[in-house]
């Protein structure tokens, strides 16, 4: 038999084993030859949400992961920019090339293009597509999951449970998550609980009387189990309005997203339905409004953990579990690499930070509270202290002789101290207040752009960008998600998926 | 029978069809249904390189297509951006998180982590690993060609047919060209055809020795056939030292990359033979070390026409046809979107610049030599005329009310000329002057940040930055490039695309 013979053979047994695989909904891009048997539809998803996390966002993590010493060039693995299958996604929404998280996660979760702002409806404001987790939970019976960093009725959770015209209806809101019946929600605080005028029954009340088990106790959070039906778990930090505080700020036995995950999967994990669980990484996109690389990083490593908890499910159930992971839009314009470094990166200098922006925001409040004529001298051994910078004068105690401010960044610097003790509308009143510090305090925001910029890392904004994301996926189904396509696609490959038609 | 049972069945159907399709070099993943055969092996290849393009250039190219209409948020498409199969390669070298393009090219060609700057050699700088080129000439017959915006014996195309421990080796890397025998050259000149000290037998003469045709007739290249054996095909243009022109200032019958495509398919179209085509578009790479976002979506525009061409060539060479297209590393670090406006962008401003910032330096600079008393008021109308923004007193005369200066962009176009008249010592000699300027000539630099901004583009870095890239695949052999990976692994892609064994 020839070569070409042979190949025309083996190509009509693919083609036929593909078709019927598809009509049954069989994996097909991932199966490697020594797997087994073939992915099958999947019972278990995994739908992990990095808010403002593009490539950059994750490759930053890898690099902070790899090297913490100077001149080494060694990239750290995560799980996800692991993952074998690879897709990319455009985030525009109808209103912007640089989207929200209310319209981009409406994408992921109706398939639609709507405004920035909006949650769960057309363009039109209106019409209210069903849901990933309506179609999930109402045509295949799958149990749905919600797990959030930040408030569990922030935008994107919403966008999973909620129909709003407005992603600021926070009470509305809560009140379609008490009316879901969803089996596990599990994070942050409820935003406005008793509404935008504090006037309305208390969010939480609500919840226990439609039958929801409300605690915010991490024992009793960790010790649930599929005997728990409708599960609201959080956690009352007082950082950030009721979020998770960042993962570099934790405290011993705060709960994490990853305790969030294993408890949903707890909750979830009755063997006769699947799941849908949406897990969302909410601060890193905060902490890159703010311009803050350490926060960002760290919080995309607890991202990264929790996506382990739910490799560690995969492992035992194999064939039937999907994992996906995505990023919203890309917030900061983060780079890796800025002008004035060049070619060269430190990220090791990062270890000097000990804390994000808003805890030393909330420190240096406390000491001007203390003492209102505080100067910038006094302010300098707490800043050596939590960002690792000495000013010129005092090189010789530097713990790293990278950490020496330039006299141009000890003029940014005092300039910013003094800024930071003017009026928000003093702060705010000029163009290049704004480009400098885009509404941060001005002290905390500038120790980043110096500690990130001598790290190599770079910022153009302080809001969201256009640049696409990525998409990875493994496991049952992952081979819809390869490719490059419009966010609004990822709706449609999570139905193909479990082989559901698309215009349903 | 089950519905278990039968995907069992399915399953080991499937397995054995990929074991041997593999096995025999067929391709897998992207079959589809609707498609008579499996995709064959590879006979002809192109391999598209924009240098200096990640996501974010490519993306810009999107939005400047889709969008030209202020407040209209739609994206244009490209033809690569639709490509069916998606990669992500992380781009680090051994020396760099920011590599350069010869480290990232020979990682390419030779499926090694080496120096930034070195070229075909392994990390030790003696080690060299047969290329691409060679591997596909010698032990498969291919016809190789290899085309270039940018001086031809530059570091990117030099990485498919040389190996030198310095990409500033040009005349060496002349002399490798020359003896290649490969079957065309094509795009911009030979960088130092005499050697760096001028003393060296011209590198063109060498070539016609060697039994190359040597030409930079427009009608010639373009008449050129299957007929010609060894070409090497340029284009002789003042600007940039020898590379073709940025496609924003291209003239009237100048040959361009996509021309430089079809010249090399009539070469390489004996139907015999197959061959590996690399097609670098160089000029990405400086526009963006420039930041100057016009130049570079123009030449991503025109590298997307060139694979169009590609494209024609695979519609009559189905099945056996591979197209791939990557960046080598992201420069300048671009953003869609910056701190000043926030969630808007507006390229339709972008229309009002009329030249490369390269162009316009040589036009202030002939004003300079006419007039070396030359006055800002009167460089103002020529800003005007090519970049359409006007001074704030001028505001009525504004083409666009978005074009007027504010005060605070006005002050920083006003020290930028000033600091233009200093000498190139003067301008250096701060570290606020590099980050503003990057070494640039302070005025283009400053009227591109100008309008770059208002158009919501943002810049960190005048180097390249440490963002992974995003690799497109189409036709035969493209299932290889899905995933998450290293840059060297295309290396290994290609050469399992091609049946061969990665450890040769």
């Amino acid at each position: 038999m020839s070569k070409q013979m042979r190949n025309k053979i083996l190509s009509a047994i693919l083609v036929f084993a593909m078709i019927a695989s598809v009509r049954l909904g069989l994996g097909m891009g991932v199966v490697r030859a020594e797997e087994e048997s073939a992915p099958a539809m999947p019972k278990y998803i995994f739908f992990f949400i990095g808010d403002g996390m593009s490539h950059v966002q994750a490759s930053a993590a890898r690099v902070y992961k790899g090297n913490n010493t100077e001149g080494e060039v060694l990239a750290g693995e995560l799980n996800f920019t692991s993952f074998p299958v690879n897709g990319i996604a455009s985030t525009f929404d109808s209103t912007s090339f640089c989207p929200d998280s209310a319209s981009t996660a409406t994408a992921f979760s109706c398939g639609v293009k709507t405004h920035s702002g909006v949650i769960g409806l057309e363009v039109d404001k209106v019409t209210a597509p069903r849901n990933l987790s309506e179609i999930l939970s109402q045509d295949l019976g799958y149990e749905i999951g919600i797990a959030s960093t930040v408030t569990i009725n922030h935008a994107t959770p919403a966008a999973f449970y909620a129909h709003v015209a407005s992603r600021n209806e926070y009470y509305d809101i809560a009140m379609q998550m008490a009316d879901s019946g969803y089996n596990y929600f599990g994070g942050g605080t409820i935003n406005k609980p008793t509404g935008a005028d504090k006037d309305q029954q208390d969010a939480y009340e609500i919840l226990v009387e439609k039958g929801y088990t409300v605690t915010n106790d991490p024992a009793e959070i960790m010790a649930l189990d599929a005997d728990a039906d409708m599960v609201y778990a959080y956690t009352d930090c007082p950082q950030d309005g009721g979020a998770l505080p960042y993962s570099l700020d934790a405290q011993e036995g705060q709960l994490t997203l990853s305790d969030y995950v294993t408890a949903g999967i707890n909750v979830m994990g009755n063997p006769e339905n699947g799941f849908f669980f949406m897990v969302e990484s909410g601060k890193i996109d905060w902490a890159c409004h703010a311009n803050d690389a350490k926060a960002t990083i760290y919080d995309t490593l607890e991202l990264d953990n929790a996506i382990q908890v739910a490799l560690d499910f995969a492992a035992e159930h194999p064939d039937e579990t999907l994992i996906v992971v995505t990023g919203d839009h890309e917030t900061g314009g983060m780079t890796i690499g800025q002008s004035y470094t060049g070619y060269d990166t430190a990220f090791d200098l990062l270890a000097y930070q000990k804390m994000s922006f808003v805890a030393f925001d909330a420190l240096v409040a406390g000491m001007l509270e203390e003492d209102p004529e505080l100067t910038f001298e006094e302010v300098m051994p707490v800043i050596t202290e939590n960002f690792g910078l000495v000013t010129p004068v005092d090189a010789s105690t530097a713990p790293d002789e990278r950490l020496v401010l330039s006299k141009y960044e000890y003029k940014k610097l005092l300039d910013a101290f003094e800024t930071s003790l003017m009026t928000p509308e003093e702060q705010t009143n000029n163009e290049e207040n704004y480009i400098l510090y885009g509404g941060y305090n001005p002290l905390s925001v500038t120790l980043t752009h110096i500690l990130n910029n001598k790290s190599g890392i770079g910022w153009t904004s302080y809001s969201h960008t256009g640049t696409p994301v990525a998409v990875h996926a493994y496991g049952a189904g992952s081979e819809y998600f390869g490719g490059s396509y419009d966010n609004t696609d990822i709706y449609t490959a999570f139905l193909e998926a479990v082989g559901l038609a698309v215009n349903e």
